[in-house]
């Protein structure tokens, strides 16, 4: 993450592990959540934290969840129903649940598709938030699988190349592949120039956007440095038509089809609901698991050994840099902004709980 | 395609497209190929240059194969194996064969197997240039799927986010689906900010690059306009990191993982040769193949209907502009630079062949 999302040292209070993970356990029980879905809904938070991928963990998302539940709009206890399946395939319905609980459900389903056929894919209706896709792919690496997620996104902020009308959504996509020694490769992006989420990091943190990240209302690309406007587009990877946006626009499209028309929901900015798909490749379905991982080895040692260019200190591979943060904050704990733990406090006397974070 | 790299009126001929199609057939033919595969790969290059996508069409590409086919880089007749299988996926040995001809054999594959089990997926080696990864995708849309193809390459030369050497091919994907009444979604792009063709076919038209396009021989990107330089690395879609730059070298790296580690190659920048990856969805696994075709238009009439920005005549989508050349230059020919024409009427005599461009 660029350095102006961090929190700074002032605002910064450091909680272990094992005891952010209890209470945010805690919360899911609170909600009604089973005790397993309330773990892997923890999971997911912990996994984006321990990562330093603050925009996806609790900071930013578990406040909004707790509205969801407690205003009727998630399900606690849903109904999961299966609507279409093959040998290789199938199509679920969340009966209303957060998806953070699942998604990990459907990937296994990919997972034990793949573990039988060599691929398995599942699209996913009736779910709120994903809660990031890189906790999803990366499900299926103990499996010695690769794992791709997708998420469209419930409402259009995107305007695609040259438009002046949000069509899509951030629709972020993961790919997770296992290596041998290395880190496993996981890339996991949206497919807007910034994520929402940290455009309300960056207006929390009093943080610049960037030329090219944000369009006008009129559709025009805002081309300077500016504090993050009132209103504003998200503008596709690459920003404009010559940095490449038209391929931005086409990955976003891509991820809508295959979470949104794919899985029978209409496209996303008609359905103002995200819609999920989870895919699985066994590798020995294409070559022996132990070769495929000395490749990577070489493939990931390759990139983190390339020669830096002036004014940078080394050149990373996507999931390097989380691996490593994941093994310093599992040590030093994580760090959080003031504002976090004061809402943790909050919440702990309105569910009658009782957090330690000492 | 951006204005700058289309053939100016002065050095334009127009060539109707069976009688390119024919002498390009000729040509393969005198190469030694059977008749099935050499109209199999000048399909592959007059559906490129149909449809406007000049960097892979004839112009660029045949001269180029027939002198690997005359130094015998190239075979004609090849001995194609399968080195695994399984229900849903299979790697192939394209046996030193030009990509135009293995790669459709390989997605008709997959295709197979998808329509047996849902999901199709083939890995090739062995294999020189695919000619453009849309062709192949594409293949795909008549049996109601959706089709993915990708290529590694055999060169690196793109420098990842922050590096100073390269480490990556322009390693191209390409993925379409079928709509109803409206022309398939395909997006055909590199994931470099300019394909290696459009350098060359920019050195031939004078035409400059962008700025956040290349990298000097220290990994630093050049943001200033300026001719094709004499030597330099390619950057990632984005451009720079501020641009979503490492977007683009995590989508690269995954196209090096499926077509060159995945395939059994290797990493791309070791192997120094391509490996393609070809994936088949079949749409009724999911969902009723009318109802996504139905879902499919109404998301491509909203992204072509999405009203346009300040400067802009319209919004198009993926494949779109494409379906729209097609038309046109089926029914008026297809422009060539006159440096192409001449080349037709060397091979023309030194293969004692004779073409009609009349």
């Amino acid at each position: 993450m660029l350095e102006r999302f961090k929190v700074s040292d002032a605002d910064r209070v450091i909680v272990m592990e094992p005891q952010m993970r209890n209470a945010t356990n805690a919360i899911f029980k609170a909600m009604g959540l089973t005790d397993e879905d309330a773990a892997l809904a923890a999971d997911v938070l912990m996994f984006n934290d321990l990562r330093g991928v603050e925009t996806h963990g609790v900071s930013n998302m578990l406040r909004n969840y707790v509205s969801l539940y407690q205003n009727g709009s998630l399900k606690a206890r849903p109904e999961i129903t299966t609507t279409r399946e093959t040998e290789t395939t199938a199509v679920i319905d969340g009966g209303g649940a957060l998806g953070l609980h699942i998604a990990p459900r459907a990937m296994d389903i990919a997972i034990e598709k793949a573990a039988k056929y060599g691929l398995g894919a599942v699209c996913v209706t009736g779910v709120g938030h994903m809660g990031g896709t890189g906790y999803h792919a990366m499900r299926a690496i103990p499996h010695d699988m690769i794992g791709v997620a997708m998420s469209s996104s419930g409402r259009p902020v995107m305007v695609p190349t040259f438009g002046a009308e949000p069509r899509l959504g951030t629709n972020p996509f993961a790919w997770a592949a296992p290596a041998g020694e290395m880190a496993p490769f996981m890339i996991d992006v949206g497919t807007t120039q910034i994520a929402n989420n940290k455009l309300s990091l960056a207006r929390r943190l009093g943080a610049q956007v960037e030329p090219g990240w944000l369009a006008r209302m009129d559709g025009s690309p805002i081309m300077e440095r500016v504090d993050v406007p009132e209103q504003s587009y998200m503008l596709p990877i690459g920003g404009t038509r010559e940095q490449g946006s038209h391929k931005g626009y086409g990955i976003g499209a891509i991820i809508d089809i295959m979470c949104s028309s794919l899985s029978g929901l209409g496209p996303g900015f008609l359905a103002f609901e995200p819609g999920f798909h989870l895919l699985a490749y066994r590798i020995d379905a294409f070559i022996d698991t132990a070769d495929f991982k000395a490749s990577m080895d070489e493939f990931l040692r390759g990139l983190a050994n390339t020669k830096p260019a002036p004014g940078h200190k080394r050149v990373i591979y996507p999931g390097q840099l989380e691996a490593e943060e994941e093994v310093i904050r599992t040590a030093d704990g994580i760090p959080y902004h003031r504002e976090v733990i004061d809402w943790f406090s909050t919440i702990e006397t309105e569910l009658g709980l009782n957090f330690d974070f000492t």
